[in-house]
This record gives structure tokens, C-alpha cells and sequence, in this order.
């Protein structure tokens, strides 16, 4: 061992002890003949003090050859601190070196390592092994441990199994697309990476496991968005002999637990659910942010003909109330409306109404709504004086879509985004089915196993796009943290779900052929979820962004910068698996 | 909840309750009026009992109605059994049936759900979701289970934090081969899978993270030999500021925490240790098995000089003593001439010499030798009366190697290798360089940042085929559990490593670069360790073969029989990754 101690454990009651530390100098301070050397590891700093007369010369003149990030050794006499420094939890103290080892020199840092760094983003990716040094970053991977060990305790006390389940898998045409893996031993013959483990976990429960759970990688081919990697990771699971409510109260159990354990952090009671349509007609969003109010309103009775037709001709006239915001300057209504107006959100545009202090109301289609009217909309949204109605309309799934992106804006500026509070739901009852336009047919909501509700069973056949599944989300914050459902486990009923999605029995064999024929065989009734394993660390650090949780991270070109992946290939590994390239980028050597 | 209590858990304080139960039906005695159903879930089996008269007729007419591997629910009142069965957990009750439920029927399974069943290896890989009901393979997957959390729990104890790295890695044209993943977004491009993640690792540690693990997903495309997997499963660990000892000190208490907590094992005191260069003396192997002895005896004073030309060419002469063998038969010993002399083995013959219960000797060199030259091999070799000793001869080496499976075979065939007995062995000092007669150079042993032992620094320059490595091995009866080593972290001795190893500057940068420039930033003292998980588990079982230990493995030619993976590619999925392909095998469509 090249220590007695780490940098983060010493104390008053170690004052008088010889001790041994070593790690990475963060700061020199030199005042000449005494100087002071903050040095750092994974447990915290402590203070080296050198001081001529003191400590040998040596001692002195190794202190003044070190740089930061320097690798040293030290040897001394943990003192008592002149000055003491509560904030630091080594602060009591500091320690008198006798001896100094450097064990490696450091050239200087392309940023520095500290809180706050003057590193850019770009810089950081590409030196990710310094960026992570900073503590920052530490704390955030030190959170996912805590979170991935205590998931993992917690699902063991309630008989769940954890079950590896296999990388290389096989490519289905439908749904994302598959990263494939060409394989050498199987010329022409390809495996892919799993996008979830959702086949194997079914089979696991036709075989009796009756409670699987696996914290596994996952893959998609997707173009990628902001914050969305080629790779992530998901606690996966899956109970046997299960309805809606077990699986829910066991997955809010162990929400509930990973809170309290890693984020110090009790909900109070059960967590609020709401269904899909009422989350959808309140938020405008299957994942509402319910931490803040501002809830949409309809306006259609009030705002429809009066002869303004942007609003007589839209399905829907929806208005959220900004509390206090009627002081909203003319620049501050514009930007809004430009806003609104990105193709991201993609509104024709916005109307307002500022419900004035001297309890007149300003909107921007006074031609059309006098004084009364625009009362009537105040009284609609519940707006008083000094509060802005902010009002999209057109057809009913966009506008909502629109209204809630600006919404969650709104709840941004207005500081009603609290990163330490946590507001959980449960939306239950999403729809079994959403129409496409393009293919024009149904597809499967969640994926074609999720069963629908026994009440919405005679909707099949007359209103296919009504029926509602057994399928949940848990939303907090505004983010999805996971989803399931409870599975069909009935040959018939699997059967005429096939023939909704537009399957013939051939493609559902080609593509479910294995889990099918399992399901022969006595399959139990069965459910399930998976959690976003690092969306879910974020929202409990109080992120937004996943990227930071994640210790080597992809950028929004999939590239790994840091390794230089990926990378061309050389001509005999081309040979060995039978392929040849069309693309223009020449092979490696 | 399709029941109260699942099938493993009733006892005779339950009598009198009325519960649900729902599970597989393991068997159906029907003797007409009374009738009998085991059945099966996770936790094991109850017993259902139907009679005419005592439950109702609709009752009885269902139960009757059952067949192997139905899934159904029972409802009942818990009854103290007639004849009770000792040797079931359940065994003091049963549940009189009151209401049965069919949830699903099943055809008849291919083969038998049994402990002992009547399927073929081919059949039950196919129909691996059957085989995986079966008891055996559950208690084993169990155990994997409960090995991965304890020995997850172990390291937190011990300040490890579990870091992800990542899958989509660079291919590295040395050492065994990657699969690689083509790159859709970045064409002409491929990621490869990590074979370990070595690199990663070592970064953690320039990143201060101090002490690492994972429990990873590993990928080598190798041509398979019987019982490897092209993906396998690693504990991979890395600890910073340490020397061989801590790193030996701390994996030692882990291997203990698991034999403890999963097996209910204890081991006496510490460890045995020795040395590679002992190891191969004393048994021809790297990982020899010590829960026998049969120890290699040298020959070469005893029998070389007396005119038996193959022994006098010989670089080698090595015995073994199978202690009570002399009785063996003329056919016993020609079939182990014949096992030596197979391929796999590759000897060209074996010499014997009984050590008979009168006193004399009868080796198949009688020609050669005499009763007195005959005593002195015994002498030698400590046989006594009834022993039958075994001897190879040969260039050193590769006779050690034949030696070692002779001796494990023939400790096999006399039941030395008790698999419920677990024998330790650190394997250390191994050597840093291993001569490649091919490619006549050096090849790194382990990695090209494995650290040589200060002790022999002067050897590098001079006789670099003996000097020793900080690394080393755990095995466990004849097998490799994990090995590691304590790893370069001084620029020039990597610089000379790289040119020992015939690397120029250019190659060791273009694959090793980033680890290289990171090295520059403040690289402390590091070592680490990796094991084995699914031999690690296998050998904890009492186990030869890792596949039964694994949920879903492939097959020798790395396919999933059961998912008929890997399969071909759509023309499609061709053009969209810029890839053509020059196999035979057509693509899908």
C-alpha cells in the first residue's frame, strides 16, 4: 500500500499519528518559506504543509518542484491547523510532510481541474479522463453506483432474480433500427445487439423465473437527438402471475427506496396517477412536469365565434395562465411568440392577454374580443390581476403537443422547476394502438405482446384506435422514467393482435416465431417494466442532461471522441468477414 | 396477484388456511376417486388433492382435465397431509382443492421437465426455455444470482464503485480478434466490441477513481473450442496506490466472502501461493489442481544413461504415482497409451512401471532397465507396493503439458477431484514475455502494461525471456478463476516495454495512444485483477462446463440455436450501412 490514509479521512482525533498519503496535488500555495499543498483523491483533500526550519530541506525543495496533478507521496505528522477550515472536512487539520515521493509528474491540464472548469465541452469529451477527475463528475457516477447497488438490494428482498441475458441476438426488421455484428464462423450471417431484452425476459417467465430484473445495455441505431446515446442502459423487468397493481406497487416500492437511500428523499403517501387521456388533456404530455400547476385550459366555449377565425376553424383553443407575468414587456410577448413559432414546436403562433392591474385585459386580438370577452377567458384560466393567458389553437393532438412544450418553457423561466423536488406519476391506460399516417394502419403503442383492457375488449372489432392497453409509464418531472405492460398470454387473443397490426402468419412467425412457439408451452400470466437506467440517475441528481452520468459517453454523432471511435477497418478484418464496402472512406491499414 | 402464497412456501402452521396457489402442473396421480397434482413454481412444490365427494364435481372434473406443464391456479384449504413426505419442504401438507382456474394449457413438452430428463443436448438447447424450468438448471442460474450480488455487495464494503464502460469501443488490429458493428452515421466506419475493458480501466484510475469494478458483458471471436462462449462475463477490477500483495489481500477476501455466503464454505487460513516457475515443475501447469497431489517426480538422474535412447534424448523425464494402480490391466494401459498419444494430448508414447505387491517391478522398458534401476524410479517417486508409475519424456515444455493431463485424467478416473472440495492457488511471478517462434519476437504474456518485477530490471536488457512479471493468476481445481497484474505507470519503462516488444512509436501510438497521452496527465500506481464470472460460478457448482451456467449460451459454432441467430442480413440493411457482402449465403427479403 502506498498510503496509511486516504486524503478525505483524517480528523482532529488523528492529531499526533505519522501518517501516509498520497494522491494529486490540486493547489500550491507558496509564500517562500512556508507553503501549503492541497492534495487530492476519490475521498477528498487534505492539506500538506511545508515550512523552512521546519521540514528538511529536501522535503522543501521536493514541495516547491510539484505541479498540479502531480502524483505524490507523503509522509508526515497529521497536525493541529492554525487556521482552521470548517468547510473542508479534513479542515481541523493539515499534515507536516517529513518525506515527499513523487510517484508521476504531470504535464499541465488542457483545463483546469476544479468545480468549475474553463474547459469547454468539446475539450472535456476529448479528455474525459481529466474531466472526470473533477468533482462534479465524480459525484454524479458515485450517485449511479449507489443507485445501481441499492436496485439491485432491494428487487434481491423481494425475490427477484437477476438473469444475463445474451448481446448477440438477432436482427427483427420491425420497430428501431438494429446495430449489427457481422459474424466470421457464419459467412453472410449477421447477430445484432439487443434494443432491450424484452423476448428473452417473456421467455424467462414461460420458463418459471417468476421474477427476472437485469441492469443490462441496450442499443439503438437511431439518429441521434440531443441526449440520446447509441447505448444506454435500463433496469429491466418482469413478474409472472402478476396484474397491473402488483407490478405498479412494486416498482413505486422500489422508487421509493432508491430515494430514500441515495437522495435522503421520503414522498409523501402513494404516488398520483392519472390517466393517459387526462394527462394528455390537462398537460398536453403522457409525462407531465406535475412539480408546477399552469394546467392547460380550454377556451373553445368562450374564444369560438366571436369571428376570429384562427379560432373558430381550430379543433381545439387551449390557454395556460403565467401567474404575475402581465408585466411582460412588448420584446419579452415577441419572444414568446418566436418561440413558439421554431420548427421544434412548430405553433402558427400565439396569442395573449395580459389581465392588467387596473383589472383591464391587453390582448393581442382585441378586434375581435372586447373587455367581456377577454373576462370570460380570465375567468375560464382562473387568472387575476397581473397574471398573462398565454392561448395556442388547431387540431387538438398538435396543438396540445405545442402548448406543452411552452408550458414547460414557461415553468423554466418562472423558476417553478425545482431540481430537488420530485414530483412522481403513474399514467396509466395509454391506448393500445396509434394510427399511421405513412403505412396507414395501426401499430402496437408499446410493442404487439402488451394486452389490452378486458373492458375495452368489444372496441376490437368496432374501434380498434379506442381500446386501451394495460400499459403504464412513470413519469416525474417531465421525463419518462420507465414503462411496461401487463403481457397477453392467451394464443387466441395474441393471435387476432397480429391481425390488427396488419401481420400475415408468416410475418408473425418469422419475426416471434421462437417467443410464439414458447408460449405453447405454458406460458403464465405476466407483466412487467423497464426504467431508463440513466435518465433515471439524472432526474434523481437533478439533471436534465444524461451524458454527465455516464463515465465515456458518445457525442450526437456517435462518435467517441476521447477514443477516436468508430474507425475504419483494416482489409484483411474486411476479408475475414466476407464484406466489402461501398463507402467512400478508405480502409485502415 | 393470481395467488396468496407461492408453491414453496406452505408448512404444517399454515393447516387450516384457505390460500391460492397458481404454477406448472408437475404431475397428475389420478386413482380415480382420489386424485393428486404436484404443483411447480420457483420456490418449489406443493401438492393439490382432489376426491370425489370431498371437493366438488366440477372441481374434479378439472383437475382431471389437467396435463403436464398446464399453468393453473388453485384455490383451497390447506390440510395436513395422510402420509407426509420428508424430503419435501411442502411435504406436511396439501391444499384441498375448492376452485381451479386454467390460465394456460401447454402441448407436450419435447422432453421431460424432470431433474433427470430424457433430452438430448441439441433438443434442449432448442427448447431452452423448457430446459430452464428444469430444478437443476434453476439452482444454477440461482447461484450465478446470488454470486453477482454478494459480490457486488463485498466490493462496496471495500470502497469499490461499479463504473460502466462502454460497448461501442475502437477494434485494435493485435491480439484476439473483435467483432466489430458497422456504423450507419459514420459510414465506412466500425465499432468493435471489448474483449475486456482494459483500456477503460486504467483510464478510471488516471481519473482518480481508486478502486473499480464491473461485472461486464465481454465479446472474443474466436474460433470456439467446447465450453467457450463468444460473449463471456468478467468481474474486471482496478485499484489505485497499491502493490501486488493488496491487490492478492483484497480479491482473497472477496473469493471467501462468496464461498461463505453462497456455498457455506469456509477456507482454512490464507491461500497457498506459489510460484509460475514451481507451478510448472511441480504439476506442468499454470493452473494446477492441488486437490490431489501426484506431483511430477524427475526422472532424468534415474533414467537417463542406461541406454533407452528416447529417455537419453530426452530434455525431460517425469513421473507420476498412481497410488494403487499396479493391478491395472493390460487394456487399462493401453488405453491410457492411446489417450496420451491422441492428438489432443500429442505424446508419443508412455512408459509404465508397476510397482508389484511382492516386491518386484514390470515396466513396459524391461529391455532397459533392471529390478534395480526399477527401485530407484520408485525410490524416486515415493511408490510403494502397489503403485504404478507413470512416466513422459520429451522437450521439457511440452511434456510438462502432457504430463499435467495424464495426471488430471488419471485424478478423475480415481475420484480425486471431488467437486464439492475447493482448493486455492495464487500463481504468482509469472513471466512478463512469452517468445513467439513465429513471428519470432516477444509477445506480452498478459499486456503490454503488465510491470516487470524490479528485481530483474537488469535482465531486460539482457535476458528478457526470464524476467518476471508483477502477475498473477488465481486458480482453483484446475482451473483459472481470474488473473491480473500491477501495471506500468512510468513512461520510460512503457516506452521500453513497447520496443522489447517490437512496437515502433507510430504503433504503440496508433493503438495505445489515448492511454499513452493520459499516462502524460498524472498516472498513479496501479494493478488490478479480472475473474472469470461464468467459470468463477461454474467451479462454485461444482462444475466443469460455464454453459450450464449461463441462461441463453451458443453453441461451438457460436449460434443461438433457439433464436436461429445469426441470420441473414436484409439487401435493405446492406445499403443503409454501406456494405456489400461476398459470401454465398443470400440475404434476406
Amino acid at each position: 500500500m502506498y498510503r496509511s490514509h486516504t486524503c478525505g479521512e483524517l480528523r482532529a482525533e488523528n492529531i499526533g499519528a505519522t501518517v501516509t498519503v498520497a494522491g494529486w496535488v490540486q493547489t500550491i500555495r507558496d509564500k517562500g518559506n512556508i507553503l501549503w499543498v492541497d492534495l487530492r483523491d476519490r475521498y477528498g483533500i487534505v492539506q500538506i504543509v511545508g515550512e523552512t526550519g521546519v521540514v528538511s530541506d529536501e522535503v522543501m525543495e521536493q514541495l516547491k518542484g510539484m505541479g498540479r496533478e502531480f502524483v505524490i507521496q507523503v509522509e508526515g505528522e497529521v497536525i493541529e491547523r492554525y487556521q482552521k477550515n470548517p468547510e473542508m472536512e479534513t479542515g481541523d487539520i493539515e499534515i507536516k510532510a517529513t518525506a515527499v515521493t513523487l510517484l508521476n509528474a504531470s504535464i499541465t491540464p488542457p483545463f483546469t481541474i476544479e468545480d468549475e472548469t474553463d474547459g469547454g465541452e468539446e475539450i472535456r469529451m476529448k479528455y474525459r479522463y481529466l474531466d472526470l477527475r473533477r468533482n462534479p463528475v465524480q459525484e454524479k457516477l458515485k450517485l449511479r453506483h449507489k443507485v445501481s447497488l441499492e436496485t439491485r438490494k432491494y428487487l434481491d428482498t423481494v425475490d427477484f432474480m437477476e438473469v444475463e441475458t445474451p448481446y448477440l441476438i438477432k436482427s427483427t426488421p420491425e420497430g428501431a433500427r438494429d446495430f449489427v455484428v457481422p459474424s466470421r464462423m457464419n459467412p453472410g450471417q449477421f447477430y445484432a445487439l439487443p434494443q432491450s431484452p424484452q423476448t428473452f425476459k417473456q421467455l424467462l417467465m414461460v420458463s418459471g423465473y417468476d421474477r427476472y430484473y437485469q441492469i443490462v445495455k441496450c442499443f439503438r441505431d437511431e439518429d441521434l437527438r440531443a441526449d440520446r446515446q447509441p447505448e444506454f442502459t435500463q433496469i429491466d423487468c418482469e413478474m409472472a402471475f402478476v396484474e397491473q397493481e402488483d407490478v405498479l406497487n412494486t416498482f413505486e416500492g422500489l422508487i421509493k427506496h432508491l430515494f430514500k437511500t441515495c437522495r435522503n428523499h421520503e414522498f409523501d403517501g402513494d404516488f398520483p396517477r392519472m390517466t393517459y387521456a387526462e394527462a394528455m388533456e390537462r398537460y398536453g404530455s403522457d409525462k407531465p412536469d406535475i412539480r408546477f400547476g399552469m394546467e392547460f385550459v380550454n377556451l373553445n366555449s368562450v374564444a369560438q365565434g366571436k369571428g376570429f377565425g384562427v379560432f373558430d376553424n381550430a379543433e381545439l383553443v387551449v390557454a395556460i395562465n403565467a401567474k404575475g407575468c402581465a408585466n411582460y414587456s412588448r420584446k419579452q410577448l415577441d419572444a414568446l411568440v418566436n418561440w413558439v413559432k421554431r420548427p421544434q414546436i412548430g405553433a402558427l403562433g400565439m396569442i395573449y392577454c395580459k389581465c392588467n392591474e387596473d383589472g383591464t385585459f391587453k390582448s393581442s386580438v382585441d378586434k375581435f374580443f372586447d373587455q367581456d370577452a377577454l373576462a370570460e377567458w380570465a375567468t375560464a384560466a382562473g387568472a387575476e390581476k397581473g397574471d398573462l393567458i398565454l392561448v395556442l389553437s388547431g387540431e387538438t393532438n398538435k396543438v396540445r403537443s405545442q402548448m406543452n412544450e411552452l408550458r414547460l418553457h414557461m415553468g423554466t423561466e418562472l423558476g417553478l422547476r425545482d431540481p430537488n423536488a420530485f414530483a412522481p406519476l403513474w399514467v396509466l391506460d395509454f391506448p393500445l394502438l396509434e394510427w399511421d399516417e405513412e403505412s396507414e394502419r395501426y401499430h402496437a403503442m408499446h410493442h404487439p405482446f402488451t394486452s389490452p383492457k378486458k373492458e375495452d375488449f368489444d372496441l376490437i372489432d368496432t374501434e380498434p384506435g379506442k381500446v386501451r392497453a394495460n400499459a403504464y409509464d412513470l413519469a416525474m418531472n417531465g421525463v419518462e422514467l420507465g414503462g411496461g405492460s401487463i403481457r397477453i398470454h392467451n394464443k387466441e387473443l395474441q393471435a387476432r393482435m397480429f391481425e390488427l397490426l396488419g401481420f400475415s402468419d408468416e410475418e408473425a412467425k418469422a419475426q416471434f416465431g421462437f417467443l410464439m412457439n414458447a408460449f405453447e408451452y405454458g406460458a403464465p400470466p405476466h407483466g412487467g417494466l423497464a426504467f431508463g437506467f440513466d435518465r433515471l440517475v439524472a432526474t434523481m441528481g437533478g439533471s436534465d442532461s444524461i451524458r454527465d452520468y455516464i463515465a465515456f459517453p458518445k457525442n450526437n454523432s456517435g462518435r467517441d471522441v476521447m477514443i477516436d471511435s468508430p474507425a475504419p477497418l483494416g482489409t484483411e478484418q474486411y476479408e475475414e468477414l466476407y464484406l466489402e464496402s461501398t463507402a467512400k472512406e478508405e480502409t485502415a491499414e
